[in-house]
């Protein structure tokens, strides 16, 4: 065991307040839980003045730290993003009860009852960085499910954050909840993080949302399950029997609407037969983006020949995360080798098949392994909001469930509830 | 990085290839599974003598090892073990299929539909002790579930696990599928155990099934997700409206029926106003079956005069896993008492409360925090195969999916699956 810091303590000491208020929470009815939910909206909309100002002061803190541009408007939370998050709030009040529901019932030849029944998994832990409208969507998702949650958020955002944190504990004691359920870890420090990942007995499950270095550091340092995302390598194979002008609006609305987030395409792959028709036009209509293509072969003749700015392939193309206007193009040969691909370099994020063949479809939806697959639609489309989760905490990519997108529903497992007449087991 | 031994190569090796394995699996129908599973079931009956030879050769070691009679019970598989194992190969043939249901399944409003697919988790790892039958149980999970398994056994059962390893791999090979599948790790190194943590690009959780050292060493140092169980301190409240005569028989079979695994009683709590008849009449029942009780107080006194042995409550005693003819006896005030000390107390397994009292039934089922909660029935029901699944791969007692008894269908995921007409995002 190494020696506890006076800091390790203090989270120690948050967290498990956060363990000891959960229950309060959990025991509320739905109605009451929504009834929070509003009451948050309403308090974004009345503080927007000194919430706003709160975000100036870590706006100019940033810029004079030399953040750039674009972290900047990450860091960003202004009168009408406000108002987004207080619409945010409304959509999660909305939803179903992700609780108490009770499911999968049974009588059993033992002459036991039983039937599983929704619970909040408890205390959920968040780990992010820049953006502040992060701290009141998890605290969002997790009002909704009657989990408490620990979170840790970037530096930059901590004056913005601090205000968040204050207007959510308002709102908590005006319906007589211990503020502890959304407890906020105000240390900066990296150490920080590798003291939150040892404190299993008060957090059942930790969210990273950063960067691969964050995830890296938590997959060998965590003692707490993880939900982790990461990378998204993303595919859309397009087969011949595609209606190939559609297929480009699509392919062009995955590539271009957000080039920089994890569901946008990363790699098209083409079957051989449609690479004629299809590349030349591709390129035509991608190269006013200012879309790179990375191929080689007929790929790359075919791309060329639309106008189209193509470099050449270097190793590990088709692993990268373009995370901007450029993408691999290849040709396969059928959908047998597009799921062979697909294999061999996907992250297990999100991918596509573009196609009127129903039987190469079912095949490209049962082999492929990741978290969405889609027929005939975008990649982008992997996100909580789309979903209709209302908010999203992480798009988890790993196997193990919670799989894709996590909303308020995400966050909840179930126990056994059995009933009898005084039975014993025989 | 710690350099690699030749045996970790090995290992490594061995994960990688039942990673490759796991989609040929995968891709067979529910029937061509269970046909599977009914192949295997007719190879135990076939192969009995052979079999049991095997087991003879680990029991003769053990023996002259100086094993004890218990764990030398727990190693033996005779011709009627082996005929019980062949009947749960049938009885899991016979379950429904927990895979390719499409679930979930909801239109967008932005014109996506989307569902959530059942599949498998992908490849499970199991680190098991003396009973060689679980090698074949949770083969059989796998097989009904779609996932490859990486088993690493006793090393008292290790003749008795390669019989049975051989056997699943002619049940694979006839039906034209890889060995890997199942694949055995034969190496009873300790060091083993922390080399196999470390393959988390190919084992997508490991299920350590064994004693709290186990679950620690694998809580340090899994790189793996882990489905964990562990201590079951059980707790069964009885309320003063139960039916005390009945409740007697349900606290007897929780008690007595067999003390040594997790699922018996091990702290009774009684409403106060209920222990004068309840105590003695308790004492007498189980004296007669070497019970000896742990109390203090009133409950000390009422305990010997129905003729109990009572011994004086030491420290932590609320807190033990008893394992034998032993149990705690503490009188409470009324259910949030019962709840209250459950919560200082339980660990998570299976806690029941015997009453006639609806609100205090429905108090105690919400607020108490455990795999399995019962009304009115023996804690003895949080087993696999009571509830219906057949075989059991562990109980799992955190809070995280899967909670309880894992069976085959308890080691899947989903997918989500998107369909629209070319559809890009708004």
């Amino acid at each position: 065991m190494t020696e506890q810091t006076p800091r390790a303590e203090r989270l120690a000491a948050q967290a498990r307040a956060a363990r000891e208020a959960q229950p309060s929470l959990a025991r509320l009815d739905a109605a009451a839980r929504n009834v929070l939910l509003l009451d948050v909206a309403r308090r974004l909309v009345e503080q927007r003045a000194p919430l706003a100002e709160a975000n100036v002061r870590d706006l100019d803190a940033g810029a004079a730290a030399g953040l750039g541009p674009a972290l900047l408007d990450r860091l960003r939370l202004d009168g009408p993003r406000l108002d987004g998050l207080a619409g945010d709030m409304c959509t999660v009040a909305a939803l179903a009860d992700p609780l108490a529901e009770e499911f999968d019932r049974r009588a059993l030849p033992n002459g036991l009852s039983i039937a599983r029944r929704r619970v909040p998994i408890g205390v959920v832990g968040v780990i992010y960085e820049a953006r502040p409208n992060v701290t009141v969507d998890i605290a969002a998702a997790a009002l909704k499910s009657g989990n408490a949650v620990v979170l840790r958020g970037g530096r930059e955002a901590r004056q913005t954050n601090l205000a968040l944190v204050a207007l959510l504990h308002e709102a908590l004691r005006a319906a007589g909840l211990p503020e502890a359920i959304v407890s906020f870890i105000d240390a900066p420090e990296r150490e920080a993080v590798s003291e939150l990942l040892q404190l299993a007995d008060c957090i059942d499950v930790m969210v990273p949302r950063g960067g691969q270095g964050l995830i890296d550091l938590c997959r060998r340092e965590s003692r707490i399950p993880l939900i982790a995302g990461g990378v998204g390598v993303v595919h859309i194979y397009v087969d011949a029997s595609a209606d190939l002008e559609r297929a480009l609006a699509v392919i062009e609305n995955a590539k271009v609407q957000r080039p920089a987030v994890c569901n946008a395409l990363d790699t098209l792959l083409v079957q051989s037969s449609a690479a004629e028709p299809l590349l030349p036009a591709l390129a035509q209509r991608l190269s006013g983006f200012g879309v790179v293509f990375h191929a080689e072969g007929e790929a790359a003749s075919l791309l060329a020949a639309g106008g189209g700015r193509v470099e050449a392939l270097a190793a590990g193309d088709f692993d990268r995360e373009w995370l901007g206007l450029a993408m691999g193009v290849q040709l396969v040969e059928d959908v047998e080798a597009a799921i062979g691909h697909i294999a061999r370099h996907g992250s297990g994020h999100s991918e596509a098949i573009l196609s009127e063949d129903a039987e190469a479809v079912a095949r490209f939806l049962n082999a492929v392994d990741a978290s969405a697959v889609y027929h005939n639609a975008s990649t982008r489309f992997t996100d909580g909001g789309q979903f209709g989760m209302g908010v999203e905490v992480a798009v988890a990519t790993g196997r193990l469930p919670p799989r894709g997108p996590v909303g308020p529903a995400e966050l909840t497992s179930w126990k056994w509830v059995g009933r009898g007449d005084y039975l014993p087991r025989a």
